[in-house]
């Protein structure tokens, strides 16, 4: 069986509007040609499918899900069999291609250190998500790792690269988000990063969030709080739109991707149709072979 | 001579398009019932009044002027006789009510600490911007202080809520610039000025971007990293228009307003009408009262 034969799995318990837009999601992916497995509560899946006149997706049936309001670590301890975890699961038996969330975003990423493990060579994973520049720009943190030491600005640069590879750009250009362009500019977390980014290969220099928009790099790399105000800014400035119902958990041992919590069944289905081309695409394993060259990333441990 | 009475003092060199927007500025402004001196170059002025085709405003010369692109610390040292050090040692010297620069605001914060000291209490200065949201939300700090300790978040909120009470609003509620709203959601400062700010006089706790510009609050504190990336981002999605175009320097002893450097005559206009409007509400000395009242605040030295 290769990878492209292989479903995406579905927490089908994630998110707001759980389990009905998941459900209707994937059948909209299926419709689109991509293979889905849902996990989830089996009455209730096959429920919603009877209700949307649709049945026949694959079922792994588990009857615990994390709530959005739970704190992520102590859920999962507490529900060896949640949703997420399973999903992460049949991903690490090989039984699917990607994995896709749309509950919380600290649960999936705890579900997917836990069962999958970090690649080598990354200290702190990063959630990266694509920003509706062009092709779609990478940024990297989004939101998973708050607080972190220059060397790990440089370990997401690296992994921020792979990624835009993954999506077809050949060489892509990497920026650090300032609050200006000079050299100089910025806290003492981003004059140190600039520091050690000078010369990385497609290092282009600090830019602003209106450079950022207008496309001036294919990679914006910042700690995961300034980078998670920037999105949620440019979201309530409704500027995002849908563009960035999907992230890629980027550092994580395998292809994981979470959507929005607030995600309906359209949001669900391009979630899981991205999905299908970052495991096309062999993300994490060409992740891994870059960060193997680039030697050990620094940061604290 | 009452403050009411005193012109606005203007550093007709600042900025991207000096000396023809301040001059013009100042003209419209001056037609508007703002009265203003200029600072800067006297022919240069003269001929641009001439150019304007309206003269008599009133001109203090100097020959000096900081630009955009220089060192604030070491150009002020370099040129004491820098228009926007002239143009604050007018305020000091009381024959203005309120000072406006377009010049770097480096430069302008450098100035007005050189020549007006701090206000007793306050450890770092602030950038207080108005966004664009209901009658004007005051979101510090904008870009002065990018490195600082929780207590320091602490002193911008009494410093918020004395500039929203100068603005009339009655009971201003602070919140902290946060990527969730519950409490213990953020990177390592924002969780500790969480913890410090609660019970503090009109404390909201956490708001997200999407909760700021629906309006949640009258007050928000972040510091001067995340401010001015906020900032910036929501000028890139084009939400924030010129109601940001003057921003306060809160924390140092008198009134000063920066505008941007990209400001054109009705955005100077509307900067020096805001720097009335500030004088005579006697921002810089109710702020001084709401301080002492607070008693001393933390932070680094």
């Amino acid at each position: 069986v290769t990878a492209g034969r292989l479903p995406v799995v579905l927490d089908a318990m994630g998110g707001d509007h759980a389990p009905t837009a998941p459900v209707r999601g994937a059948l909209q992916a299926r419709a689109a040609g991509v293979d889905v497995v849902l996990v989830g509560d089996r009455d209730r899946l096959v429920a919603e499918m009877a209700a949307a006149g649709d049945g026949g997706l694959r079922i792994v049936h588990t009857p615990e899900a994390v709530g959005m309001d739970e704190d992520p670590a102590i859920a999962l301890r507490a529900k060896p069999r949640a949703s997420v975890r399973v999903a992460v699961a049949e991903y690490a038996a090989g039984r699917a291609c990607a994995v896709v969330s749309a509950g919380s975003t600290g649960a999936t990423l705890a579900a997917a250190l836990l069962g999958l493990g970090r690649l080598a060579g990354v200290r702190r994973p990063a959630v990266g998500a694509l920003l509706p520049v062009r092709g779609g720009v990478v940024l990297l943190d989004a939101g998973a790792s708050t607080d972190v030491q220059p060397e790990v600005l440089r370990s997401f640069a690296v992994m921020g690269v792979a990624y835009a590879r993954a999506l077809g750009v050949e060489r892509p250009r990497v920026g650090l988000l300032n609050v200006g362009s000079e050299s100089g500019k910025g806290n003492a977390l981003a004059r140190a990063a600039h520091d050690l980014l000078e010369g990385h290969d497609g290092f282009a220099g600090n830019v602003e969030p209106g450079a950022v928009l207008a496309g001036a790099v294919d990679v914006v790399v910042t700690d995961g709080f300034t980078g998670n105000v920037f999105l949620k800014t440019l979201e309530a400035a409704r500027q995002a739109g849908d563009s960035t119902a999907a992230a890629v958990l980027l550092g994580v041992a395998g292809d994981v991707l979470v959507a929005h919590g607030a995600s309906d069944a359209a949001d669900l289905a391009a979630a899981l149709g991205t999905a299908r081309r970052v495991a096309d695409s062999g993300l994490s394993r060409s992740m891994a072979v870059r960060l193997e060259r680039q030697g050990p990333q620094g940061g604290e441990p």
